[in-house]
């Protein structure tokens, strides 16, 4: 009557196919967001959010060499963003990607997925340390892309991996339905760990839940290339419409960020820069649209330590410092303090954070979050 | 091969995770639905419509004690009602909610899901009783938000069920990702059992199906304040866009319903209520929007005998007066004879009902409805 | 821990309700899509896209004799097309169909699923035998609707089967809720099979992966009426608005197609032609609003063989010539080139095409498309 299924938080099924000519895990989860914001001179305000809700179907196709991740959105967040770029439909599928074991230690990927960005992205949103992301990857973060992309690793020694990520991608963001706009998007990342890979690839999630018993560093660089881009932020952002069409500027973006975790002990910090040649988009006549590639800067720096009792209290810095003459931004700066209970890892848990937002010149705003995480 | 599975209805699976650390049951259902409309000086109007689509997911996970349910809807009636205050993105969501046994008889809920509002609305639309709920329903129900509930239940007596429910909501509906327009809503429920508990939760689905052996009666109180609502309905209805932002007004309802149910007979009353303190939504020179809350009052009588072959014949007559001299909108009387077949009780079903639709001054219309329910 | 499942290509559950009260087999699918366009006096355009992703459930309910089927579409292509009449939400359902056994030869369907057109459009895209359709399928198909269907199959001799099909619609394609615009469409379709049925249904998929030892032949004709119809192309295109509603004309449709399929060789062959009573739309006034109703006639030949090794060779024509008088379109041919490695069938393939696109008087666009299939 009953079928036989993981233990809670290891999928709903893990299938295995007949013969073995295939794997698959569903796993679904749910974040349940509450918040508050107070302001000097304005009545504080309280909301609630089905922050996100998605589905995960991953495994491999008739031969272990060929794996396949498809990811689903379902909340309003996850797949709002509908633009005539997108069939002016919903983005709900957020992954849908191949993975080619094609020799020892390559792979080739295609379809679409997060691009090889800044670490902070590519951590799951199921996985995060704080109920959030920062404002640096909200302002800088490449997102995903279709397209596809080569990766390869090796070991320099013993310990030391070494890891190389190439990717081509159209350059527009995920869900595109209108074919390539402007031009293609080169991204190259390396990763470092010289001190061996994490426990669990814990390189990828946030909180040191696996209690490193040797210390653990990764350090990534991300370069990222968008060629002839029509979006303000690159593959994100608006797009920047002129009289003639959409207005084209190559954008390059640099990233490097760092990992380190060591018995409950964890660090990640990340550097982002964003450029571009012409960020000023113009009509044909050479008169501003108004629209501004977003360049600049931002810095992240974030630190937690998980006690015994999976209680977690972590701390974060974030500041963004966009090119004042050219976006007519002023800098912003994220102070926050955040207390997490893991009660089943990252599959069950209870996360709080308050931060102070220092935008210059107007008042401080304090923001409460508190976020429930389920995960099957 | 084949994986052991429910019996037709009982969902398409029924899992229980390993070590009991979690259950899921997956449902899933679709109504076909045809109808037809006769109006004096018109043609006849034939439809087909895939009414509703739904996936439902519920069990508990990590303990008993946290249950959860979370339900998507996929047909274009389900989803549609997008607005920028949902992303511009349809609602695919309907439930998604966590509930937890704190203590013995105390259950606190969060995320979203229905409202303890009239009886009708919180019968789930796969156990409706006619083709579809009434006209009272379609003008005051406070349908589904998001926020938190507090229930609890206790005996008078032996028998003498009470149950009380306490909402606090965002006010605005399911799906809202602009976070809280005006101010929160405030529901509070209580229900009478004099004779106890239905068979199988009787008192929340349509017609006696379990044709219990002895009277059942449950009667229900509901008050509702949705402070600062800003929509014509209080949570629902269009949104009251003012020159200088929305509209706000306090809105309030009254529900009070009963069920009563014994040897395949079956009533069902309701009355509802609302008022507004302002309900004329102006601009900021005082001027007149056109937004107006929709205020008056409702009843709603419905009745139904099941025969033993499980066909049952139905009746109801709903009538809306809403406030004329506020709202401009003339009375409405509806009167409707169902008849049903239940196959697999609600789970395959078939349900045809014919109305005679009155608004005053207009010439009565009729409309014949014919839907076809499976539900795994 | 384990469910015991299908082989890769056979769905992702096979599932037999508790004493065989139903069944539900679940399949997925996705392709991947990149493509290319080269056109004189314009720069090389490449793109991707995730062409197709589908939820894919059927199965009987309760007896064999009542059968369903729901098809959900995921991807950006899939639900797009939102209008005011699909309540400006995605078209997530694709098919909701029940099929009822209710005689010996004789099935009843409703709900929604693809009408009985013309053959290259009810063979699934799963199962294409290049990339994708043609133009004929493009500017001709009468895709899906909901409705009503009565099917009967007879044989006149022990081989030659003959299947009839009768459908009446809504006459406005899939996923609509705003009723009935215009008149309904009737659907008439006639199958012949002299030889017999083809393997496995050969009949509706491409290309010969059954390698039929004995020639087999499918000739089939379809008649089509969409009374007082209010779009373009009958169900399909963009709604004829006027200044006084919706413009309605009567649209007719006739398919003539066969296939055959002999060791590895195929063939198949199409035929449309479209007339309208009057292909003008009007105002009120007698003006004409731009709108045309795409009058003209389209043929389409193809043909493949399929090697041992599973790699296949095949070759297009299509030709469509609307009314130039009527629809001011000029005539356009395609010539392609396709080949097709069959992995594990339709279910994990590589499939990739190169086109010549001629429409008279620009320049000829070449395109080339690969695509990769999986479907669990």
């Amino acid at each position: 009557q009953e079928t036989k299924t993981p233990k809670f938080g290891k999928g709903i099924f893990n299938l295995v196919g007949k013969d073995s000519t295939w794997t698959m895990k569903v796993g679904a989860r749910v974040q349940f967001l509450a918040s508050s914001m107070w302001e000097d001179g304005a009545s504080n305000e309280t909301s609630f959010l089905i922050r996100r809700s998605r589905l995960k179907f991953d495994g491999f196709a008739f031969t272990p060499k060929l794996k396949y991740k498809i990811e689903l959105g379902l909340s309003n967040r996850d797949i709002s963003g509908t633009s005539k770029y997108t069939g002016n439909t919903p983005r709900i599928i957020m992954d849908a990607v191949m993975k080619y074991n094609f020799a020892k230690n390559l792979y080739f990927w295609f379809g679409q997925t997060k691009l090889p960005g800044n670490r902070e992205r590519v951590i799951s949103s199921a996985n995060m340390q704080m109920v959030d992301r920062s404002i640096l990857n909200a302002r800088f973060n490449i997102d995903r892309d279709i397209g596809i992309q080569l990766r390869h690793n090796f070991n320099i020694s013993n310990n030391f991996v070494v890891r190389e990520i190439f990717s081509i991608s159209q350059g527009e963001g995920r869900n595109v339905t209108t074919g390539n706009e402007g031009g293609l998007q080169y991204t190259g990342r390396v990763e470092l760990l010289p001190f061996g890979n994490f426990t669990s690839n814990g390189d990828y999630f946030g909180s040191d839940l696996k209690r490193e018993p040797t210390p653990k560093l990764a350090i990534g660089v991300t370069y990222n290339h968008n060629n002839n881009a029509v979006r303000v932020r690159g593959n994100q952002g608006s797009y920047m419409e002129t009289d003639y069409g959409l207005y084209e500027t190559n954008i390059n973006d640099v990233f490097v960020d760092a990992i380190f975790k060591y018995r409950g002990f964890s660090f990640m910090g990340e550097y982002a820069d964003r450029d571009a040649k012409n960020p000023f988009a113009t009509n044909s006549d050479g008169t501003k649209t108004g629209a501004i590639v977003q360049v600049g800067k931002g810095i992240n720096l974030q630190s937690g330590y998980l006690f015994k009792n999976n209680w977690e209290v972590s701390g974060r810095y974030s500041s963004v410092k966009l090119d004042q003459d050219i976006t007519g931004k002023v800098p912003e700066n994220q102070y926050t303090l955040g207390v997490s209970k893991f009660i089943v890892g990252h599959k069950l848990k209870v996360q709080t954070d308050v931060s102070v937002i220092d935008i210059n010149p107007a008042n401080d705003i304090i923001m409460w979050r508190l976020q429930f995480d389920i995960h099957f």
